[in-house]
């Protein structure tokens, strides 16, 4: 399962700070940490919508990269932005995210036409958000149809369902879910990846519903997530649904995380 | 989903020596701590095998009943101190378990005709412990035919597809949870109950596993579990799962154990 780490994002918390600071030992260490912790990916968000965004987006990709050798998961709706990010980052990035929104498929799909990046296929249209699971697959076999049509590799198309807040409407949680497994059956090369925290908008002891949503999307197939690789309790989790559902096999990745003292109950 | 409160077994370190001692305060206390907790039913083991344990078991429920008002679920192999138990339940207890052994067939099923009891069959045979999903489907078969046959309602029937440890083999997590699924398909009236445990067997922070299948077998629509209910955090584990997979309904069972105070991250 490939792990995004979430941290470096201009909407936490104190993010935006050091990116107008431009300290990049701080950016360093957030990305070192997350690697250590078991990302894949690293996304980074330079706050989406900012004058300068385009110009921050391309000095986080430089300041992670000279950090880490990994690759950034490039997070803005905007197309000059992932442009100049692109140009400087090392390697096939990921880029977050395309959606069926005329706007950010128009803008998006031409930056992706022939290069080896991987994308975020957000299941959004211009009708809006997906209620059901249904409304879902189908968002989902227009991106899909439409990205292998521009070229993409399916192995390349990283689908995120949209974890909605079951406080909002109780069928968001198994309308996801079951997003995720029928996705995988019709498009068996085709990735799954989500975010956690909005099934918990509304609802007290947020963490909680977070940590419990991610073996139930393990054990459905979910490929990717992202999220904080640095919160133990979420990784430990992780890895005892990995061990459950046949992806650790023999909870060897599990047994070797308990033995570097990766786990906490 | 129906909780079944484990704590009352002989084979639980202290517990053997407080049912030799007849030390009904301490039962009292155990059995309204569970039910405290949220426990619907209570396990009574009283040492299967041992010499008294007709006996004892029947003291059990006796002691069990007189401090709440609840159900038993009468935890042995023997029918004679299942028998003597019955004897002195108030209201129709659960029998924990039949199974296909011919010896366990034959010796329960007498007892278990013409009563309104449940009953836990587990899905193991003469042939031994199914491994894979369809073994677990071809067992759970014949024992719902089997039951039913013998004049037991299906909704009185919770089917153990028997959670077996992933350390051992790593597809019984599937395994397992894939026969949660497939039963209810097959059998929508028939209950799914299942123990955690044995799932970690073998592997290190046990609990980090068992409180991690929970979700997952919630969502795949497990109807009973035996386990502590005092545990706060297996508990919170279950409704958060809930929650998520449209079993409460907003939230509102998560919403009023956080407000008790009964809820941990």
């Amino acid at each position: 399962l490939l792990i995004v780490g979430e941290l470096i994002n201009a909407s936490r918390p104190g993010v935006a700070k050091l990116i107008s600071q431009g300290n990049s030992e701080a950016i360093h260490e957030m990305a070192a940490s997350q690697i250590e912790a078991g990302a894949d990916y690293l996304d980074v968000n330079a706050g989406t919508g900012s004058k300068s965004e385009a110009e921050s987006l391309a000095w986080l990709v430089q300041t992670v990269q000279s950090a880490v050798d990994a690759p950034c998961c490039l997070d803005s709706p905007d197309p000059k932005a992932l442009e100049q990010a692109l140009a400087v980052h090392n390697g096939p990035a990921m880029i977050n995210s395309i959606s069926l929104e005329k706007q950010r498929w128009d803008g998006l799909l031409p930056l992706l036409k022939g290069t080896p990046c991987s994308v975020v296929a957000l299941c959004v249209s211009d009708e809006g958000m997906p209620e059901t699971t249904d409304q879902r697959l189908k968002i989902a076999d227009r991106l899909i149809h439409g990205l292998t049509a521009a070229g993409l590799e399916p192995e390349n198309i990283f689908v995120d369902p949209l974890v909605q807040p079951v406080s909002v409407n109780p069928s968001y949680g198994p309308a996801f879910l079951n997003a995720v497994s029928e996705i995988k059956n019709r498009f068996p090369k085709v990735k799954i990846i989500c975010g956690l925290s909005n099934a918990s908008f509304g609802l007290p002891l947020r963490f909680l519903i977070n940590r419990t949503l991610l073996p139930m999307a393990v054990e459905r197939g979910l490929d990717a997530v992202i999220l904080d690789p640095t919160d133990r309790k979420l990784m430990s989790g992780l890895r005892a649904a990995l061990a459950l559902s046949n992806r650790d096999p023999h909870a060897m990745g599990y047994v070797r995380a308990f033995r570097a003292g990766g786990l906490e109950e």
